[in-house]
This record gives structure tokens, C-alpha cells and sequence, in this order.
């Protein structure tokens, strides 16, 4: 969120949850960008509110002079286009920011420049929260009643404007009385399932039971869990979805068991222009995060590691996809686009 | 092992692996049993090892009356089964001792009781090593040349008397020159994959590494797997395999990759007096294994994990159970046994 007077990004370190609250405040670029980087700030839409927001709040050390402040915006956009490359709503909102100042008057002065910047950001911030509470209305009812639901890495209010997109679909079927308890992975090598998602949950009331993420397939073939429900950084237009790292293991798993594998996600978080998730660029992170689970070293630096932040699950696999506008067959989205 | 004058079973701690190479020495049987609930040895036939060495060591302490040694190693006997009840190797080094100790003649002095508890332990260990070394040669020949094998936990030397199950066959792979890349599950909770596989094949000059659990599958599909091999705690009469948790997942993934899925263990850690997994006890561990990943608190408390120990992979996943006595399809164990 901004700061009352607009000037500075606040954002809850994510890497502190859940054992400390912290706000840190941000007010020039290179910091967002770091920021974002280094996992402050995680989750597809929750990237690009930030990186919105705080284009916006490090406009005001853009200066005075018009040409100035678009080329720092432009510059300020191609940085934070640097930072993560496998979530696209971060695109999105950064080409709404260009195009917004390009269809800005030619002679808008720096005030008004930074009022278009701001109000784009602001948009794009409102839309995903009004896209999170419609991914409820429209996913809820796909939830059993009185079932365990699982879920891998945070798809929440923590990874989005608000709400949440897989969390939201769980916290408006909670809101039905569907008497759902949620079976959380603990999503090495971040943990974000352990460490948010029980967190945020638990906040709200809704039950919530941490397992890591080798546990789902022995649950599932106990009979354990009914459904699956996972957000997604980029979907393609074959309806292949890129998520985080382990959401392919547990489609498979779904199908094996003869179980419903949800995506929710926001129309944002869609590239029509990429025809299949083999075209999805996946970051590879530092193997820091794998030889050091929880900041403790377990794997000697001189032993290899993978680390692949994300992995495509395959349109085959998914049952549906619940988006704002509604639930779609994965193969449908081309046409709905 | 045992200390020179056999007083003493000596520990390689594998809970400081592999920051530390640190040795414990055992006396008494309490204190064996609580080595073994606390992972400071496990692997299912390391287990045996350590609880039949280790009745032998303690039996020193059992005084010089025929009568009150029988009853002692009875109740040593007794106390180390009730430690960790999935892996059967346990029950059979138990029983073993049990049986010679019943045959002894009836007038046998306390040493010669504490001779044939220690030749009959010793025997195990000897009996261990020698399956290990057996099974690398059935196994080898199975891994493909130049290929990339999948393993879970650690089916190592740490995890037997020596050499290892699964490990034993990858290292008599490589001894073949097959050059074969092992790709180890870190294995959460307790990460005997990063921290002991890793440690022993580094050890070896065998090229290993470390991935996440939740990162195999994506590797599979990216067609950079070529085989799975794992050890086993239980096998139950129609080939359900009883391993580290995980372990099932690792199978479900092999089918539907379409990739072979081998399990490595010795005779006796087939239980033919259990009809199929169903029967198999799982070991349920304590919460925080889970909730501190390398012994950092990353899940509050107050939110509920599961920590299931193990699980069952059916035997329709094996594709074949590579043993002392040569490699079988699952369903034949029970005609070989």
C-alpha cells in the first residue's frame, strides 16, 4: 500500500512472516525493484501492485521537468520488468503504466504525469482486489462441502491486492458454510505454505493443517483430500499453467487420484500471446535457497542443487480455471480472450 | 560398530551430518533405544544393526547370573522393539537374538550367553553388509548408461551395515562405469537427503545433486530422469513397499512418466507375515520436524501439522525389488520367500 501522502510503498516482509509483522517503506525504484528481487514481495499479482505502486511513489523524486519524468518512468518500468521473469501480471501493469503516459497529453506537466501514473496504479491495484472477491463468488461452489482442500504455496490475500485468488476461492467457500479444512504444503525451498498461508488462514479462523510437500500423494491415497486449488504466475493460451515449484507434482498426483485440480487466477495473470507453457520463461534462483532451508546451511556449498522457481503443469491436467469474468476449461480461454 | 572390547556401541551422529562427524558411545539399552527414536542412527537396516550391536554391548552390564542375563537381554529385546515400528528389519535382528539366546544349552554361563548374543548380532551386521554388496550386483545392471537416477531419503552406508541399498546398487553402477548423476530428494522433514546423501556420494566421487521433493516432477517431465531407486523400511507379502514419506509420490510420478521405479532392499526387510501395505504400521513423529525445517521455527505452534513417517507405495508402482537373493517383480516375493 502507499503511504497517506503517496510518497513511499509500505510493504510486510514477507521473509520476516510469520514470525515478525514488519513494514518496510520504499520510495525510489532500484529498492522496489530489490525488493521484489529478493522476495519481500512474492505472488504474481501482489509483484505487480507493488511494482504499480511504487513506480508511483518514486515518481515523486522524478523532478520537475516533464521529458524528465517520462524518461524516468520508462527507465523505472524497464527495471522493475528486470527483476522476476516468470509472473506476467507484473507486465501488464507495467504496460498499462506505458501506455497510460503515452496517451497522456503532450503537454502534461510532472504533476499530472504522476496523477496518471498514480491512478493507473491505483486501478490496477483496485482491479485485483475486485478480480479476488469475483474468483470467490465464481470458484466457491466448486469446493466440497465438509472436505479437505489442498493447497501449495500462497495464493492469498498475502500474494495479491487482497483476498486472494486460490485463498479467496477457499475464504468465500468458508463464508458458505462449506466447513472446509485446507491442507497447506509447506512449499520448499521458500516455504510460503508453512509460513503464510497457516499464517493468513489461521487469521480468518479457517482451519488449516501444514504438511510438507512430499506428505499430499500419501493423504491423497488415504482418502484424505478432495480437492486441489493452487494460484498461477502465467497461464498460456493452450491453458498450460505455470505456478510455483511442485504445483506440476501435485496435478499429477490430482489425476492419479481421480481428484478436481482448480486454478484460480486473474484474466491479468493470462498470456494469449504465449501458445504453450513450454514458451514460459521459469527462473532459476540462487541455490542458497535450497542448501539452506530455513537460513540454516544442511547442503554443503561444494554439492549442486537445482533450484526452478516454478514448473508447468499442463492444460491436461487442470479440471478448470476460475478467473473474474468465470470458470473456464483451460483449452477455452483462446476463445473468452 | 562395536568398541574393540565390545562394551561399547559406537554412533556415527547422523542428526550433525554433514556440518559434523561426531561420535557417541552407548552402554546400556535405554539409551540405544533413545538413539534410534531420535535419528541419531536410522535406515531401517541400520536400525537392526545399531539395536543388535547394541543389546551385545550393553550386555556387559547384565551381571554374572545366568538367569537374570536371559532375562535382561528379554527385556532389552523388548524395549528396543517398542523404538520405531515400521521398519521390520528391527524385529527380525530381534528375533534372531531371541531364538539363539533359546537355544543356547540350558546350563550356559553369562559369558557364553553374552558369546552367542554377540555372534548372533555380529552375524546380522556381517549378513547386512553382504546383502548390500549382493544387491549392487543385481542392481547395476538395471541403470542405465549415462542416465540420471532419482532418490529418496538416504538408502546409504548410513542407512545399513555398509555400501547401501538403493545407494549400493548406484555405487556398484558407477564402480561399472555407467556414469549415472544421482538426483537426491532433500527429503523433508528431517533432509536425509541433502544432508546424508549428498555427504556420502560426495564422500564417493559419485556426481550427485540436491533438489527440493517438490522438484522431481518437473525435472521428469523436462525428460532429465531417467530412473527412480529407492530403499524400503517394509515389504509387505504382495510387494507394497513401506519407505520414507515421499517415496509414494516418487512412484506415482515414475508411472505416469513412464519411468521405472526400483526398490532395494534385503530379505529381511520383507515381512511375508503381512498380506499387503494396509497392515504395515505407520509411524506418526512428533509436529516439530515439520514445523522447524533444519530446527528453525517456520510454522507457529498453534497451527496443526501431520508428520506421517512413511508410506505405502503399491506394488502395481514397482517395477521390481532388486534384493540379496536376486531382482523380482513385486508379486513374486511371496513364491521366492
Amino acid at each position: 500500500m502507499l503511504s497517506p501522502d503517496g510518497r513511499r510503498l509500505r510493504l510486510l516482509d514477507q521473509r520476516a512472516l510469520p514470525g515478525q509483522e514488519q513494514w518496510i517503506d520504499y520510495d525510489d525504484v532500484e529498492s522496489v525493484a530489490q525488493a521484489i528481487e529478493t522476495m519481500v514481495v512474492r505472488g504474481a499479482p501482489a509483484i505487480a501492485c507493488a511494482a504499480a505502486l511504487g513506480l508511483s511513489a518514486a515518481s515523486h523524486g522524478f523532478g520537475d521537468d516533464p521529458a524528465a519524468v517520462r524518461a524516468a518512468i520508462e527507465a523505472g518500468c524497464a527495471r522493475l520488468a528486470n527483476t522476476r521473469p516468470t509472473a506476467v501480471n507484473l507486465f501488464v501493469a507495467l504496460a498499462q503504466i506505458r501506455e497510460a503516459i503515452a496517451a497522456a497529453p503532450a503537454d502534461a506537466d510532472a504533476g499530472q504525469l504522476r496523477s496518471v501514473l498514480h491512478d493507473t496504479a491505483q486501478r490496477h491495484v483496485d482491479d485485483d482486489l475486485a478480480s479476488c472477491l469475483a474468483m470467490g463468488d465464481h470458484g466457491a461452489p466448486l469446493l466440497p462441502q465438509g472436505g479437505t482442500i489442498l493447497t501449495h504455496c500462497n495464493a492469498g490475500a498475502l500474494a495479491t491486492a487482497g483476498y486472494g485468488t486460490a485463498l479467496g476461492v477457499i475464504r468465500s467457500a468458508h463464508a458458505q458454510g462449506r466447513a472446509i479444512t485446507v491442507l497447506a504444503d509447506e512449499t520448499r525451498p521458500v516455504l510460503q505454505g508453512g509460513r503464510l498461508t497457516a499464517w493468513e488462514l489461521a487469521r480468518d479462523g479457517i482451519p488449516v493443517e501444514v504438511i510438507t510437500d512430499n506428505m499430499a500423494g500419501a493423504l491423497m491415497a488415504r482418502g484424505q483430500v478432495q480437492a486441489a486449488i493452487v494460484g498461477a504466475d502465467r497461464i498460456a493460451r493452450n491453458g498450460d499453467v505455470a505456478n510455483k515449484i511442485g504445483t506440476y507434482t501435485v496435478a499429477v498426483l490430482c489425476k492419479h487420484h481421480g481428484l478436481p485440480f482448480y486454478v484460480a487466477a486473474p484474466w491479468t495473470t493470462i498470456d494469449l500471446d504465449i501458445p504453450t507453457g513450454a514458451e514460459i520463461p521459469i527462473e532459476e534462483r540462487r541455490g542458497d535457497e535450497v542448501r539452506r532451508p530455513a537460513g540454516v546451511l544442511t547442503t554443503p556449498a561444494d554439492i549442486p542443487v537445482r533450484n526452478p522457481a516454478f514448473d508447468v503443469t499442463p492444460a491436461a491436467l487442470v479440471t478448470a480455471i476460475i478467473t473474474e469474468r468465470g470458470v473456464f476449461a483451460p483449452h477455452a480461454l483462446a476463445d473468452a480472450g
